[in-house]
């Protein structure tokens, strides 16, 4: 029983859980060259935004290690600026996908005047590493905060999945859980089942047995009723876009979550990376919601269950409101209500 | 298009649709004997309190057709109670069965010292007959008290099914849609799936697209968004069981759906028959709530899709507090807040 490695470099390549297998199955699996990582990524093996982009960091590595070492710098770099693009196309719309893949990419530009490329190719994969490190300390740093308000509760509710298996390991919402775990603090986790795509039940209800932490699944609806009969001490869950006002967009079903939290009094706190701050968004209302495919609300796990040509109101995430939201913990420290003054605390410390 | 007849009698047989088919086939059964209506009532061919009390009645009919006309009534009365006792062994604690069974059995007895045994089969067929037209009656009146609450409003949210595949033809809190209908009033509803057996997607979707109501279906967890969208006018549910101040038992999550309405200032009526209160209970507190197999959550769409020996709570109900509800339709018109006191003028009129 321990924490996952979502992703980790072995010394020859990059080993991965297929998480197209979970819950069924544990599969581990090594990815050697850019080709097995485009398609990885693309049909969701690696999934949740830090994680891609490490993967995709460690993918462009993996295409540079196949480039001949008796050829020129510039050669090198055009065949670079290839397989980023490759790499970009394998998730169209994964900001940090793009942010990883030039972050390794620029490294290797203004090595290119000084060095070789076998030195620039080991110098690609030491960004890699250090991608990887970052967000695994990020997670730890997310963990700690976020356990320093948890740690006086005992029953912990989430939803969707803000764990280790978007992330290098430590995963945002979950962090304090993990943390928590270290410090012999023993949390019982009560998981969403989060439709439609079932992330909690799939995702977080397996790494959080697999980390023989105390979890309980449950259908989204009966969140408010565990609450009502005094199950819950304390909500956690992660963020997609926070606006300059603290207005959190996250998985669907987050703002009902915190609706009934509000009703019950129960401390409601979203957990994510400083960088998920979009400070050109006044508020909640600019946020753009995306609407997703019916067939995941209807057919989404091997039967129809809805009649053909029904009409499906599918949005992928809500808004929950900055009055709902107790305190956002980031790897900075944890910002508490009132969040709109909190925030410009940070933001002109 | 029409409202779905959910039962009915054809001369020869009891016509049933094959609930267990929806929503991908619509398919009629005619019933001719017990132990077909034994067999449809236990594998939930026919469900929904009400549809199960009238299948019940006119399974017993189906009994006695089978019974020699030239034998005496005692030998007829002891085979109906042999009969009775099997059926109401086809699902063992609903209410309604026994209920509906026990008065056409007792029927049976009243006539047997002045009828003839085929003059008693033709009094429980009639029998059988009222139960249906009293449970249609009573829908109606529902739709119509219903419908004087909700006609000013058009998008309408209801949770699970309580329409009329759970009752003879109008249901409950579907009834004032169909009531609607027939007034040229189009209301658009809006169906939660209702997790974990998605009675939404499968039934209420199903009946209301038959029907030619305009209906969208929607994962329960999004409901407190759409209501933050503007998109829904007033909520209504059925009810299990309401508690003498109000306090209603209804499907898990119709409590989220109470709470998020109240956040937004929207009207939530619960809809039932007058039989639905139990003025044993107090108030919700004492309302059992039952817990409901693990396997309903973690393989309810054909396959596993959550990890192996995980733990699950799955209530199957949950209590709305009466202060969340603004009214309860019965077919003796509508109960308004405060609902202690118009419970208590109805009980004393």
């Amino acid at each position: 029983m321990a924490r996952l490695k979502t992703i980790e470099w072995t010394g020859k390549a990059v080993r991965l859980i297929d998480q197209t297998l979970l819950p069924g199955k544990l599969v581990y699996e090594d990815i050697t060259n850019v080709k097995d990582m485009h398609h990885a990524i693309k049909v969701l093996k690696v999934r949740g935004a830090p994680a891609i982009g490490i993967a995709a960091a460690y993918g462009l590595y993996l295409a540079a290690s196949d480039f001949p070492d008796d050829r020129t710098s510039s050669d090198f770099l055009a065949y670079i600026e290839k397989n980023e693009r490759y790499l970009a196309g394998s998730r169209p719309t994964a900001v940090n996908l793009f942010w990883a893949l030039n972050r390794v990419k620029n490294h290797a530009h203004i090595l290119a005047d000084s060095k070789t490329v076998p030195e620039i190719k080991v110098s690609m994969l030491e960004q890699a590493h250090a991608i990887l490190a970052e967000d695994r300390e990020m997670g730890k740093k997310i963990g700690e905060h976020g356990y320093e308000l948890l740690k006086q509760h005992t029953n912990i509710l989430t939803h969707c999945n803000a764990g280790g298996l978007a992330t290098a390991e430590y995963g945002t919402a979950l962090a304090p859980i993990y943390v928590g775990a270290e410090s012999g603090t023993a949390f019982h986790v009560y998981a969403d089942e989060t439709r439609p795509l079932l992330q909690g039940a799939r995702i977080t209800a397996f790494e959080l047995q697999h980390a023989g932490i105390a979890v309980t699944l449950l259908c989204d609806n009966s969140a408010a009723f565990l609450m009502k009969r005094g199950l819950i001490d304390a909500v956690v869950v992660g963020a997609d876009r926070i606006a300059a006002n603290g207005d959190t967009a996250n998985k669907i079903g987050t703002y009902s979550v915190a609706l009934a939290a509000k009703a019950h009094s129960i401390p409601f706190y979203v957990a994510a990376p400083s960088s998920t701050f979009d400070p050109a968004i006044a508020s909640g209302e600019d946020i753009p919601i995306e609407e997703r495919d019916a067939e995941e609300v209807t057919e989404g796990f091997g039967r129809r269950t809805a009649p053909q040509g029904i009409d499906v109101l599918n949005y992928a995430f809500d808004v929950t409101p900055h009055e709902l939201i107790w305190g956002i913990i980031t790897e900075k420290g944890a910002l508490t209500a009132p969040l709109s003054e909190s925030i410009n605390t940070v933001r002109t410390s």
